[in-house]
This record gives C-alpha cells, structure tokens and sequence, in this order.
C-alpha cells in the first residue's frame, strides 16, 4: 500500500496506495472548508494537488444526512483523494465536540473519506504533564473504538499525541504501533512552528518515527511552512496538510521560498507562478480584500508546491542533507535544528544511499558528521584491517584524482626503492571530510567525489574532528614510526597540530617537490628506521 | 542619469535614465541575436524585462545601411532600451573583426542604440601577462578614439580589461576613471563562472569597483547565473547581459536558484512559471528540439528575472548579507568567496545603512565580521569614552530586551547598595554576535535586533573573536576590578576561557538567581574592594 521509490536521509519519496488511486508522497493536501471555499477543488486539481483535506465534523453538522448520500467528493467537487479531519483540532479553538469517536468514524466512512482521521484529542503545547497523559489516553481509547469498526474501506489514520513531551511521545507512538492503523499522524501544535521551534520539531518527529512501523507513512498535521517541509521530509514525515496557505493570506501573508513577507513589506515579485506573473506588485496590492486574499492564497499554493518538489529533487539526485544546509542559513533557528541533527545518525543513515549519483559537498564541521562520513567511519574502524606487518604510516593529505594517480606512482616507486621492505608500508590520505583514508579504499565513492570548501574555511573545530578520527584509527592499529608528507598548505595547521599531539612522527616537508624528490625523503626515514 | 534608492552592502537599487527612457538597476539584459531570435524581444518585454543587448557588429555585417535607416530598434522590432555590444567578445571566438573601434561606434550611434559599447579587447583568461598588458592598451586607445566622435547620443560603456591580473584591472579601470564614460563594464571571462570561481570574482570585481567612480553603473559582462548575480550585485554590479538563458536551454539545462540541471536529471519541476505551471515534467522532455529549447529558454528567463527580484528584495529588507550567506550554501566555491567578503570591509561598510527595517542573523563566525559589526567594534573603540571614574567592570552575558529590563533595575539597585560608589561601576553586556555593549549603547540598533544560533553552535572561532574583542575594550580602557556575572549556561565556555586570559577578574555564580542575590554577590565583591 505505501511504495517507497527513492530515499535520502529518512526522507522517502513515495506512492500511497488506496481504493480511489494514489497519492505520490512527500505531498501536502490543502486543508479546505466544507461549505465555503476560497479556492474551490477544482482549481487546486488543475495546480496539482492530487489530494485534499476538509473537516469531518463541520460537513456532520452542517450537512447530515445528505453528505452520507451525495459523498463528500460530490459536495466538494473533488475527484481526487480526499482526507477528513476528524474536528479533533477544533476543540483547541472551540472547546468540546458534540460527537463520538465511533459517531464521527463511521461519518467518514459513509460520506466515502479516502483517509480518515479518529477523533483525537489534541494536547496543545503549553499544558502541564499531567493533562498531556489524558489527551494520549482519550486518543488511544477513541484509536481502539475506531478500529473496532468492521465496516472499514477508508485509510486509517493513527494520530500520535503528547505535545512537546517526548517521552509520552513515545509512549503514545509505542502504544499506537500495536494498533493496526495505515497512517500515522503527529500532533505538532502550531505554537511550536510559529515559534520557530524546529529543534523541538526535530525531537517530537524523531522520537515518533522510531517507535513507529516504518513502512506506514507518517503524517505532520498543520506543517505548511516552507522552512518546516524539507525538514519534515528529511526526517520521514510523508504528509502534511496546511491551511496556511489560505490563513497567511487572509492576514496579507505572501510565502517565499524563505518564509513569509507582509505585502506591504514586499518590493519585488521574486516569483514567475500564474499570479505573479500576470500581475505587477502594485496591481496585487491594489485588489480589494476578497480578490487579493484568492490570489495571494494561490501563489501561497504554487510555492509550497514548489517547495516539496524541489525537496523530491534533492531526494532523486542524494542532496538532501545539501538543501537542507542551505535551507537552515533562512533562520538561525533552523540552523540550530539543523546541527542537531547529527545526533540522529543511525536514524538517518539507513535511508542514505550507499551510492549517490552527484559528489557532496563539505562546508564545515558540521558536515563532516553528515551519515555519509559517520558511517565511513565506523566501517573503517569496525571492518577494515591493516595488516599488521604494515608497521610505518605514511600520511599524504587530501585525496582527489590527481593525488590518486601520484600516489600509485609513489607507491610504485617505493616498492622498487625499498624492495621487500615496501611491505612494511602503509599509505593513507588526511582529508577534513572524511579523516584518514587508506589508499586502498580511496576510489569508493563518495572518498573523491565530494567538493569542499573546508581547506579554505578551516575552523578549529574542522581540525579537531578530523585529528579525533586519526587518533582513533591509530588505536585501530598501531604503527611504529609515522610520517606525515606536507604537501598541501591547506593541511599545515593540521600537520602542525598532529606533530604536537601524535608521537612517533615525522614530518617530510614536500611544498612543491617533484614526486622523485618526496620519495627520497620518505625512504631515508624508513632506511634510517633499519639501522 | 544614475539614481540610487537604497543600498545594502556595495549593492544598490537604482534608475538608470537616458533619452528614450530608463532601465531599473540591478537589471539583467537578455542577450538576442540580430538575425534570428529564439524568443523574440516582444516576448521579453512582455515577461518583464526592460532592456536587452545585440551584436552590432553582426547587425552591421548582415543589414549594413538598412540597420541605419531602419534603426536597431525597428529591426528588432522592440521599443524598449536595446544595448549594443561592439562585437569585441566575438574577437575571442572568430579572430580579428573586418572593423575599427570608430566605425563601429560611430553605427552603434547611427543605428539608435541606447547604450553603446567600445570595440575593446578582450582578454581572456588563461593568457600572458604580456598580452593582457595589450588588451588593456588597445582598448584604452579604443576608448580615447571613440570618445573623441562629437555627435554622441548614447549612454557610452567603457570596458575594464585585464583578464584574471588583479593590478592590471587596477591601473586599467584608474586610466579609464579618467575618460568620461557614462557606464563602465568588466570583461570577466566566462571561465571564471565556468569554473566557479567565485573567489577570483570577488577580487576583480572588488579592484575594478575600488578605481571606478561610485555614481557609475557597472555592468558585468556574460554573468547570467544565479550564483553569481546575488554577489555582483552586493559587491556594486548594476547591469547583466547573458545569453546563457539561451545557451543553457540549447545544452538541455534548466535553470534552478541553485545552479543548472540536465533536463534528464531533472524529476521535478520546482517552479511555477508560465511554462512549469503549463507541462509536466513529461512534456516538457518530450517536445522536440526546437519547441524545447524555446520553452527551456523562457523558463531560464523568468528564474533569472527572479534572482534579480529576489536579490533586490533582500536589499530593501536590508538583507543582503543573509541571502549572500544563503545563496553561498549552494556550492563550496561560492562559500569560499562569501567568507572573502569580511576583509573588504570598508567597501561594504559604506553601502550598508545604520538602520535597518529587520533583524540581523547570526549562524557563526563569519557573522561575527559582518560590516554592522566592524562598524559598532571601530566605533567602540573609537568613539566611546567610558568615564575614568568608573574603575569597576561588570560583564552580563547576551542582551535581550528582558534582560536589558533587568539590568535597568540592577543599576538602580546597586546605586541605592553602593551610593556614590555605583558612580565607579561600568555595566557592559557580553555578546557573541558583537563583542562587548556598554549599557548606554544597548538600544541603538542593531545591537538587541538580531537573532543567533551562536550561542547554540558555539564553535571556537567565536570565543576567540568575542575575547579578542574585550580586550580591545579593556586596551581602551583598564579597569581595577573586572567581575563576570555567569547567568546563562551558553556563556560558560567564553567566561571560563575569559578567567585563564584576563586578569582582575572574578566570576560571579548567578545561575537562577534572583535579582536581589546577584546584586548582593556584585556589592560584596565591591565593597570588599575598598577594605
């Protein structure tokens, strides 16, 4: 029922699977109103949204009966998927329902609901511990109620409450998974995005995902934002669903790929979608209240369809870690989410292909703690075996092709030079991406294929990251002498700093000498050695 | 005839007018063939685009006489501002031109250009000194003959030559300061950007800028990417012609905010324009050749007219640094020469205004340089005489309104527990993002208007850079007593580092304390002083 096609990190692109058809995730269904919309259904097809989402209870209350006959697809116009929410979201705002669970379910199902939500009880952000512990109980009884249903042909969805309390997040989530649902959703209150409390959003969605099946798609309800998406996706969210769309208009909002500006803060249309191109900034400014509210409210769409497409794309070509980098510098407070995210790496480094099409690329230390270098890393010191009559270590920093195809002349030479005794040799690379590679592993990929700027912007950090993971190689193995070939200026401070902190070494200084040249050096230590 | 309206950085909004009207700056001009248009000017005008560039020299050998009578305008059928190039860049690719630096600009003249450009010399990239020295000389002379012609309507461009030689485009933009241009331009060879550059982009631009006078558009030439654009523009580049919107579409490559993507690599479409919201992706990779390269090329043209829009939004928002800072996280290359930016300080300083309608965004050290920042430290240490009664320090931790609050209240407390003792007391703040604040300059922007994830991911540079700054200060002026008050838990790796640097100092214990305790802390300190 849920394909999962193509992954980076624990951001998956999808296809759920359903009675009526499919949805291709990542996707975000439009939140629209039952009675009245602003942007009737039709359009939001022809824009591209396979899916969409309206309120269950307000279509009871305001159409009984006859939603059960005529199908909530014909009210709304909609022949696409169409999602209910079960009005769980209304009692933050409006107080108590005047419904059941088992009531409101079996609605859904009647007015033929693609997926449909059980009637939680939202827990909100700001409230005690205690009231948290109610909110996931009630949800879990109205789960259990739900699914006692037998006549079911919608998609179930499972929605997962506990506000910012992660451990009653992971209760709830255990409790949930044992609960045969098709979905999962993930009650993030809202106060948390307009905080821009992403680091929290990391921590509800994390300590979720891990308790949950895999292989059912999990839902982020409220996520419409365009800083909130990439990080959602990358974190293994698969739907969202977002009146903001329609909410930031009302309230003048225009949404850029960065975040939203008030209208009348915006000089320049920095957009080409169907509104923004038909209309200079002053005509849109210019429209009254009701127009301008549908025309903000559809470029408000257009965009954050672009932002999940372009997060797929990040996905297809293995450059999701790279987007979201780039998406973080939009607010420190999503960069501070986005650091937290080596924390999460055996979470995040099995949806990370072994192989990717593009290189990576390194912009500081945080990524040199991206999956892709961690997991090198524990296989280097986990699986890879130096043999041990290798007792002299030669250091040769940065790897790239061309050093590659010096370092198998220089190897070469070395075996003609030393003979026998080459064999005492091993040759590694210092790299501040990834640490030390052996030459013999040099060419998997991504050891070559990356672009850095960590030599040039060489922080403190960047040395001692890479310094650490030298050291723990040296534990991995022993060497009785270690010489390090300063060949690189870019490598200096770290060479300098190896120097200080690592015994048994020597260093050959090699700026600019000719292969033959380095050779001579490196053998007069390892004859030196002899004797 | 060149009008500012407001700068960020070296970058600034402005209105360039002439005879047949005026071109808002920064402005691309998309590049059209003479003889045949894959999108006709009429279209261009219509997406938005105000002024385009021809051949002249092309124009001259296919219509000769008739371009005279008709004008280039009728011939392009485009009533807009047209820029004529003289054909110097073709020199690099066919040989020597069959024309003379007056001839041509005596037809740009003839034809009705707008904007007219010296038959220069191109210099290329990977050449000789010797010859860059040439190219500089020829279009020097070209530049004299041609602005010796008297019956001169258009906007003249003179051409900065010089290739990759740094002092060369020095002393060849002083010689041509001297000329009276209407416009200058720098030849950067397209190798530049091919390769990414960036970094040698940032110096050429900056050493041609720095000779050049300011009220004097510059226009770059053949920089169409949007990786390059942001940064010409925050480093005083006006004008772009690029015929890459072409070039690209003709190669299958699509244009994105990040760079270009084969059409066969692409998954999704991550824009909305008139072509993007009217095929799938599907589509699009299946037309034929002719009907797809037009289509790529509208497409490439509206994401550049974006990335114009978007760089001079962020200008108006005072936010050009952020997005410079965003943008760089694209590719390591462009990172490399954001992190270039700080050492031209007083460049950028002088475009940057003192006030700013947002907040200012921290992420890490390189923020710490920012010009506002180099501007508040100079004129700290400059400017502000903290008065020589006041022998003790007191150091805060961050500055925030509710802290400022408090502080208020510290100081009204202590000069009731003291008398006239708090006349020897100096309040500073200490502050990651800007040093050290006196407590009578913390409301003046932008000193409590940012926000920063420094304190979150506090690498070393960032201590070092804020303890270097405090000694400044106290350089500035020597204190008796220094007493560091330890209220916020991100602050201790700075306070301790601070403990082992400088002398005189105590450190106060005052996490979680109340007001009353820390003030009592601070006057026992104090008081003990005067025993």
């Amino acid at each position: 029922m849920f394909e999962v096609r193509a992954t980076d990190l624990a951001g998956r692109i999808g296809k759920l699977k359903m009675r009526r058809g499919f949805i291709n995730t990542p996707a975000i269904l439009p939140v629209v109103h039952p009675l009245k919309q602003i942007i009737h259904p039709s359009e939001l097809k022809k824009i591209g949204f396979e899916a969409i989402m309206t309120n269950a209870y307000i279509t009871m209350k305001h159409y009984g009966e006859e939603a059960k006959k005529r199908g909530i697809h014909s009210i709304l116009n909609f022949d696409g998927i169409i999602a209910t929410d079960s009005g769980g979201y209304q009692v933050l705002e409006y107080g108590e329902l005047d419904t059941t669970p088992i009531e409101i379910a079996k609605f859904q199902e009647a007015i033929g609901s693609d997926i449909a939500i059980v009637l939680d009880k939202p827990t909100g952000l700001n409230v005690s511990r205690k009231y948290a512990e109610e909110t996931v109980k009630a949800t879990i009884l109205a789960s259990k109620q739900t699914l006692n249903i037998k006549e079911r042909k919608a998609l179930w969805v499972g929605p997962i409450q506990g506000g910012k309390y992660l451990s009653l997040l992971k209760s709830s989530a255990k409790q949930m998974a044992r609960l045969k649902f098709d979905l999962y959703a993930l009650g993030s209150p809202t106060l948390v995005m307009e905080n821009y409390d992403f680091k929290l959003l990391v921590k509800m969605i994390t300590v979720v995902k891990q308790n949950l099946p895999l292989n059912k798609p999990l839902h982020l309800f409220g996520a419409g934002h365009p800083l909130t998406i990439p990080l959602a996706v990358a974190l293994g969210c698969d739907l969202f669903d977002s009146a903001s769309y329609i909410l930031y208009a009302r309230d003048d909002r225009y949404i850029t790929s960065k975040g939203t500006v008030r209208l009348e803060d915006l000089y320049y249309l920095e957009c080409s979608c169907p509104i923004c191109s038909t209309h200079t900034l002053n005509e849109l400014k210019s429209l009254d209240k009701i127009e301008r509210e549908k025309k903000i409210a559809l470029h408000n769409l257009y965009v954050l369809k672009n932002e999940i497409n372009a997060t797929k794309q990040a996905i297809e070509e293995g450059r999701l870690w790279e987007y979201l980098s780039m998406k973080a510098r939009s607010h420190p407070k999503l960069w501070e989410a986005f650091i937290l995210l080596n924390k999460y790496y055996r979470y995040l480094e099995d949806g990370t292909p072994l192989f990717k099409p593009r290189a990576l690329f390194f912009f500081n230390y945080i990524d040199q703690m991206r999956p892709e270098v961690i997991r090198y890393n524990e296989r280097l010191i986990l699986d890879v075996e130096i043999p041990l009559e290798r007792e002299i270590l030669i250091l040769i920093p940065e790897v790239d092709y061309n050093t590659l195809m010096r370092i198998t002349t220089l190897h070469k030479r070395l075996d003609e030079y030393l003979g026998i005794n080459s064999k005492k040799i091993q040759i590694c690379f210092l790299s501040y991406p990834y640490g030390v590679i052996p030459e013999e592993l040099a060419d998997l990929y991504p050891l070559t294929q990356y672009e850095s700027s960590l030599h040039i912007d060489t922080q403190i950090e960047v040395l001692k990251l890479t310094l650490k993971r030298l050291n723990k190689f040296l534990m991995k193995k022993a060497f009785q002498k270690i010489i390090l070939v300063n060949n690189n200026k870019f490598y200096s401070p770290l060479i300098k700093m190896l120097q200080r902190k690592i015994k048994n070494c020597v260093i050959i200084d090699a700026m600019n000498e000719s292969i033959s040249k380095i050779i001579d050096k490196i053998a007069n230590q390892i004859i030196g050695l002899k004797s």
